[in-house]
């Protein structure tokens, strides 16, 4: 079984582009990526893509992915649309390492692309509303705020969580933000700027959620056998989980948290070997402030209702013990649906080569991401481990992390 | 690397039913695949799902996937939704393929789903519209049916194929439907029938067109580790290729084949290590009869320019050479968007296993199918061998074939 690894991750600006088409912000990606690869890497060579998208607005609801992949050369190729609601393109670097491991294809292009500000405010909440469960969610007039809200609502009655800790999530990745050339929402807010917006969907106000975006991401991943081709810098997917779950919240047996994050981050620590300790940094699926507190206890950062005081603590910043969302997250990077996914991973990728500029980490080796679709109805999370630099090929799994030759190669 | 086995496959009966949902469809679909394990399968067996739908007329736009595998209790397990338009369960059915090769999956889950008769003819156009490129074709006014009457006239034009080619395409799998439980359209037409109904968008008429559908099909494959659990007979997924192309039809360099079909029939073919003379039957995406023509080409069934005369000779017919669509094809069987690949794929089962009733050929061992998304923007082509019966494991390639045992196992 052949590994898979990611030799070159980039996205466009994200953000609101009346002048873009969803063509038009996918080939910047894609060319973005391509650059990224450190040896180069020619369009020729990629042999299959996965394309997530949802479609807001409705734009080429069938064939999305020869749309896109056309544009930029790669016609003829193999290449599928994956969609799992906001998890889209989180499902389709999935799929993209499967297709490595299989042995189907040696360089595959995984990506996401969404236009959102297109349509009205109205019509992006139908087409994310359809996106959530129909009957007894979103005909009852529930929108995915409101969906959340109930949530935070649970968590803040359950283990005491406050508005405060809320509003320190989004200072925290608008802090992140304000550093991402990339990002929608470049600036820094106060916890008073925080604390006071407007109410969106009660507990929830404004600042504890994301907004409505344009962007594409792509990465590519290649098998090991071609690697070194690519690239001296071995950025492995060391682990990779995914989970379903009943796509209505009111189906679940808890409100205070999304057990399919937690199954498939199990799964995922599982096949990389590693646990929560062992990370240096992560991108976890912040659409809604309390999405990302659920997220720290989810994954394992924290002890189930710790997550107020986690994040309370400094444990999530920057200089913290697991930093978390340092490209901004959805909060302050933005949340184009389908690219969202493959987004968080060019954030890991950028981190583990030591590219990640003035948001860069001290050398990070092991990064993961974390990607909801719906609220809940689908998970996927990826560990990624810069492998140390070594003479001879053959990949293995966990290596020893302390105390040992720690050499930078990026 | 393991390799991938279908072990049971089902379908919903194809046609309209108001009185039914996605959900409940897709659930007939999946417990017929699961009762047609040999040796019984349970639900935890399976580790992941794919669910292949376009979603016509904007029903659960996004998350579709969780939401019916939820439905059949399959919560939990990784879902993805793939989508390449009228391919979408094809490449489902692919990417099953690549979840067993990958070593992630042991039981996947393969299937689709659509309804789309319960919004008028006009919504159906116009989702399936969005699945075709969206400026020049579908903006202009071009429908499917009109871009396949391009395709036929340029085919006429350039190879002297006439309107009883096209019409013989219809009598031949109507024949074939009116035998198959599950077909929508379950009617012999006559050649005079086919040649004299009402123009569609010429030189296609009602004959040449096939109809709009609900259902939903189930594919269970597994790895080869546990092959041996569900069934003594093993049917390989031998081949598997794929290919994109541009959206547009008059982006192409021609409009008298699909070019995307044959480079993923090229593929499959050398996976399998098998050619067309191999085959014993084929399931080919005849969603218009033009396109069952071309697809002899484009499979290698005849030359280019002989389908006309291919299909005349009675070559395609159950006692042929290379009988073709004996399911009845899109055009009786139905062809529920999303589902028709995984449909094709049950009746490649049902044929090698020796459970296709009347319809059932003499002890097939190399069965093809063919899924074309949109006029050729994707393709998806599979090749199934059941296996000989043998004393102990270990897959191996291609087998001889003439002149050895052929004992039945089915």
């Amino acid at each position: 079984m052949t590994e898979a690894y990611v030799v070159g991750a980039g996205q466009s600006d994200f953000g609101t582009f009346p002048d873009e088409s969803y063509r038009s912000l996918f080939a910047t990606a894609f060319e973005a990526a391509r650059d990224s690869v450190p040896k180069g890497m020619d369009t020729d060579d990629i042999d299959e893509a996965v394309v997530g998208t949802l479609g807001v607005g409705g734009r080429q609801l069938g064939l999305p992915g020869p749309a896109v992949t056309e544009h930029v050369g790669l016609e003829g190729v193999p290449c599928t649309r994956v969609e799992n609601a906001c998890a889209a393109s989180g499902y389709a670097v999935r799929q993209g390492v499967q297709a490595i491991r299989s042995g189907m294809a040696d360089v595959v292009l995984a990506s996401g692309v969404e236009v959102m500000t297109d349509v009205s405010s109205e019509a992006v909440r139908y087409w994310l509303g359809v996106s959530g469960e129909t009957e007894w969610e979103r005909l009852s007039g529930t929108t995915f705020a409101g969906v959340y809200a109930q949530m935070a609502s649970a968590h803040m009655a359950e283990y005491g969580t406050t508005k405060e800790h809320l509003s320190q999530v989004a200072v925290k990745n608008h802090a992140n933000g304000a550093k991402n050339p990339h990002a929608q929402l470049r600036f820094e807010c106060s916890l008073e700027d925080a604390m006071n917006a407007p109410t969106v969907a009660d507990p929830l106000n404004l600042y504890h959620c994301c907004p409505t975006t344009d962007g594409a991401a792509c990465v590519l991943l290649v098998s090991e056998d071609v690697v070194d081709e690519f690239t001296d810098t071995r950025i492995r997917v060391a682990g990779v989980g995914a989970a379903s779950d009943a796509v209505g919240l009111f189906q679940r047996d808890t409100y205070t948290g999304v057990p399919a994050s937690q199954r498939a981050a199990s799964d995922a620590y599982d096949m990389a070997g590693v646990g929560p300790a062992d990370l240096d940094f992560a991108e976890v699926h912040d659409c809604f402030a309390i999405a990302e507190l659920m997220a720290y206890e989810d994954l394992g950062f924290c002890e189930p209702g710790e997550a107020g005081e986690f994040v309370a603590s400094g444990a999530t910043r920057p200089d913290g013990e697991i930093p978390v969302n340092t490209s901004g997250g959805l909060k302050s990077k933005g949340h184009p649906i389908g690219a969202t996914g493959a987004g968080q991973v060019t954030e890991a990728f950028k981190q583990l080569s030591g590219e990640a500029g003035d948001r860069q980490l001290d050398g990070p080796r092991y990064g993961l991401t974390h990607n909801v679709g719906g609220s809940g109805g689908a998970a996927v999370v990826h560990v990624f481990e810069r492998e140390e630099p070594r003479s001879s090929g053959g990949s293995s799994g966990r290596r020893p992390r302390d105390g040992e030759d720690g050499g930078e190669s990026a």
